[in-house]
């Protein structure tokens, strides 16, 4: 993701700027979790994609609503995290003990909240009620998709249908709508805002697919949190879905024993991914993915070429490229 | 509450009938925890003194901007109370079990969530800049109050100005939102809308002083919650801090045994009921809220007499009368 880094360099500065001058609070164990999971080194990849979505449609870079929009959309995936981690029981994460292993979950549940009325916030000061809207609309999508995944965990029968609809929400709808608001912070051109809503609709669905199947063939540093995570938490993902739906009456058996009792052994995670590969469920995994990301790339079709649509093409190509 | 009740009782029906469509998903226990929830009988006092704030200011009862704010604060609201029984592990609340102790705590963290971002997504419906300014901030001060709140847990040496600050946070901070942006959806006249936002914030402080002496006065029908519960969590408030600083050595230690280190034996509860009351712990809570509600009252000096005035005032006193 070069191209892209270095194209949204300053802003990103401002944003890391902002954010912690926003985390700041009266309490200082607030700044101290805040901090802790801010600076753990994520990619920030969905305020990079709401700072070049304004960009591309030539966003005044000398104005700073950008700015604003961009760490709002970071501070909701912040919030996201850490009531993910509680939900989910997450011991690591990038690297880094979780917050709510660290502090607990009562504390982390509530820094959730402050952190994602501090979004608020900062989104108000964008001054666009349409951002606003389109905002605090993909958080409704979220949670649905949050709470659609839990109801759907430990159940190897869900559906190829039910999980895109789960990763939808959980990851495409904030790609989607950070890149929409960028857009509409720059511009009132419904083909031009609706061509990156899609863009980032189809590369976050993209870039779930693959992190979903690193977990089933990463090694632990190289993905931050310990890999099988998913397979121990019983939650079900595509390479899951094919094997189950293409196994054996035995293989059902084994998907039951350790997917829905949670039942495993030692070497449960090892006979999970030969399944998985017998019937290509990382491969497959893959090529929807890539399908996705190639939708990404298309959706910037009428745009003319140029650098910043060059990066966004760069930024698809790196969501797939992760799993080699 | 019966005057400001029925002068607000149409908008009232439109609130609960907008909450009700908002609720709606297309997951089905969404709908089915967001509704067992919000039907629990609330007072909707939050949203009778948005209303009410607006109707003072002459607010075009035409309109609907003040349903959509009413419905948005008490969103809120009930968000906040989801996130809060998990923190406290309650089982109780409204005389009903805690969704929490129904359906366990990751889906309440998540529904949380889900209901504080459809208030997001009302609030924007309100096209108020300044309502949602006034609202995101409310959101991050309770959120600020709750984890002071949490930190102060099991420290009877809390202040009782750290005190008046948890409770300013967790429940003034709404209050007095609800009542500015009801006036500010009214009128851009500053002085009057201040008068609202003040006469919210001391309103609120009442409340809570209320609220937190009932927990060692009230029969468990009465306060919906198990009596005690605050102090088998081991939460100070001004009852156990006057009674903390009036103490002898002893009775010391009999707060640091039961508060700070939840050792509680079985007539612990009556025990500390008893030192309260030897140090007037709940007459003086009860004069300091009667003092705040009395500056709730005052703020409304500035409006001509009319009906939704001595609404407002009712309310005032409604709010200290549950003590006795």
């Amino acid at each position: 993701m070069k191209k892209i880094t270095s194209l949204s360099q300053d802003k990103i500065l401002q944003v890391n700027k902002l954010i912690l001058e926003r985390i700041h609070s009266k309490l200082p164990l607030i700044s101290e979790i805040a901090k802790y999971i801010l600076s753990a080194g994520g990619k920030r990849l969905r305020p990079i994609l709401a700072l070049s979505s304004a960009k591309l449609l030539n966003y005044n870079q000398s104005s700073n609503q950008d700015v604003y929009l961009a760490s709002a959309v970071e501070l909701i995936h912040t919030a996201t995290l850490l009531h993910d981690d509680v939900v989910d029981n997450s011991i690591k994460r990038r690297n880094k003990k979780t917050a709510n292993e660290v502090w607990g979950n009562q504390i982390t549940i509530l820094v959730g909240d402050f952190l994602f009325s501090q979004a608020f916030e900062l989104m108000v000061k964008t001054n666009s009620l349409k951002v606003l809207q389109t905002l605090s609309n993909a958080s409704s999508k979220i949670s649905e998709g949050e709470i659609n995944q839990l109801q759907c965990k430990n159940n190897p029968e869900t559906t190829t249908e039910e999980y895109l609809d789960i990763i939808t929400g959980k990851t495409a709808e904030l790609f989607s709508a950070a890149c929409k608001s960028g857009a509409l912070i720059a511009s009132n051109n419904t083909n031009q805002i609706k061509a990156l809503e899609i863009y980032g609709k189809q590369l976050g669905i993209a870039f779930q697919l693959v992190d979903d199947a690193l977990d089933y063939i990463s090694e632990t540093p190289k993905l931050g949190k310990s890999v099988g995570d998913d397979f121990k938490d019983g939650k079900v993902s595509l390479p899951i879905i094919i094997s189950w739906k293409r196994g054996t009456k035995d293989e059902k058996k084994f998907w039951t024993r350790v997917i829905s009792n949670l039942d495993q052994n030692e070497n449960d995670f090892n006979k999970a991914k030969e399944l998985i590969n017998k019937y290509d469920g990382i491969v497959e995994t893959y090529a929807i993915a890539k399908s996705y990301s190639q939708n990404a790339v298309d959706a910037l079709s009428i745009f003319e070429s140029c650098e910043v649509k060059d990066g966004l093409i760069e930024v698809a190509d790196y969501t797939i490229s992760r799993i080699n």
